[in-house]
């Protein structure tokens, strides 16, 4: 096994107010940076390129140092985190913004690094698309490039939502996401019509339904891991990101075999960042568990062909 | 390989008028009972217990006739053959009922006869528990009974809907039959609350995130077979009961292993039956078909467990 290589995710770190049936937190660490990193640090070395306010906890500042991450690209600026507020009602499938204060993030401009630009696999996590695509031309000959988007975007400038597709190895989108952009219901016209668009790969997720990976070679469904103790679903696709592109750096592969594994990887960090309010399980988790819990999604869905007819 | 095994379908035969955004038919034949035998007759023998007036065109009976389906417990009674007339709009995932006239179905009380009694693989399809309770009560011991039901029994009469779980090896459901019979809108927790209140199985179909198969022992996920031309959804969940049991009476057996590649196989015969009106696709497909969508699908959900840590 080669050494496992370094990943860059350009997001939000943030302080999110939530409250879901099962309780509530108020400014507890959240963004999709937090989420993305601490998923990915169980595989590989990550760094962030992200913005905080100057009212930014130590505690919070520690617990990413707790997981190793990198993070001389977090910038200080002048002013108050990013903050969300919102919440899930019974159903828990949809958040209800109720207040978003950019506040720092108003202003951000990722600046990388030297070595930042030379990250082999980059996240490029839910922020402007125009930010997106300035991060794509800082960064050199990356492996991987991988996005997630918002409808937020979607509605408001969709050629450089496309332009962001095209440019990256794989865009991520949930499955409103991509009826939006595709303009289209059904998810698997939804998903081909996005290739036809010049998306090289995409992965649609589906929620408590999984994910659906596909490409002009592949297709693949993973099932969502069944979580029976849900708390927050908050930062469930950044943490599915975080595993999957956790996986790739960590093996240092991109071929099929271990895109397949890795959506089995991403799948089992979703389960876990919903079982706690902000990423807590995440933090606490262990290898074993995530091991464990990409074993049990292998014999949920493994059935062995045998003759038919 | 052991000889197929014959199955028992007790269900509607009936003419469906329905109108989706990809066109219409007028009184085409329709019924539980003809897409489940329909689909089962590729895999097994099938026998059909049902009722139709004395206008069910000839032209229909002789359908089941081709594939070979034992029409000798289809009775004929005075009157009019059972009718439904639906609507599908634009998002197709759920049918509108326009008008449902019973006619000969109103008075319906499946009697075996003394070979159908012994018939080892049972399916009770979508009919009013009573009735399904009337046909357990005559069968002599099966090898595997699996039962259907709707939102409409459940309503009416969950007491008989719970004494019909408690005594079939396999109970199937959709997501909101699930979630309504357990009183839990999280699918997982609600597949546990079924075997906590005496299911011994439970398959519960989730249209186009695929299907769920949950017992004290196993828990096995299959996504649907990514279908793009859809044209009319009726029709798919007793599709899936034909393919699922129709495997099973193929290969006669009921082990974890067997019961992972019904799923497939009930998986790729409701994604034949909902690309045509009525149960046309499910007439002129072909065993190479079938096999090739259940291939198809384990290279979808298929992947190989590498070391991750």
């Amino acid at each position: 096994m080669t050494a496992p290589q370094r990943i860059l995710v350009v997001g939000s770190v943030a302080l999110d107010s939530i409250r879901t049936p099962y309780g509530q937190v108020d400014d507890a660490l959240g963004g999709s940076a937090s989420y993305f990193s601490f998923s990915a640090s169980h595989f590989a070395p990550v760094s962030v390129v992200a913005v905080v306010g100057e009212d930014f906890p130590t505690a919070h500042r520690a617990r990413f140092e707790t997981r190793g991450v990198d993070l001389a690209g977090l910038e200080t600026a002048r002013g108050r985190t990013f903050r969300w507020r919102g919440e899930y009602l019974a159903e828990l499938g949809h958040a209800h913004t109720l207040e978003t204060q950019l506040n720092v993030f108003a202003e951000f401009h990722p600046k990388l690094g030297d070595a930042h630009r030379r990250t082999p696999f980059v996240f490029l996590a839910n922020i402007d698309p125009e930010l997106q695509l300035e991060v794509l031309d800082q960064i050199r000959r990356p492996e991987l490039t991988l996005s997630d988007t918002m409808n937020y975007w979607i509605a408001r400038k969709p050629d450089r939502v496309f332009e962001v597709l095209r440019r990256v190895d794989i865009a991520l989108l949930n499955e409103e996401e991509a009826r939006a952009l595709a303009g289209e219901t059904h998810l698997a016209r939804a998903a081909e019509r996005l290739l036809e668009q010049g998306a090289n790969a995409v992965i649609i997720k589906k929620g408590e339904h999984g994910a659906l990976f596909q490409s002009r070679e592949e297709r693949f469904i993973t099932p969502a891991y069944p979580v029976t103790a849900l708390v927050d679903p908050t930062g469930a696709g950044d943490s599915f990101a975080g595993g999957f592109i956790g996986m790739l750096a960590r093996c240092g592969r991109t071929d099929g075999g271990a895109l397949r594994q890795a959506m089995a990887c991403g799948t089992a960090l979703a389960s876990l960042a919903i079982e706690s309010f902000s990423p807590e399980r995440l933090l606490e988790t262990s290898t074993d568990e995530i091991e464990g819990r990409v074993r049990a999604l292998h014999s949920m869905v493994h059935f062995d062909l045998f003759p038919m007819f």
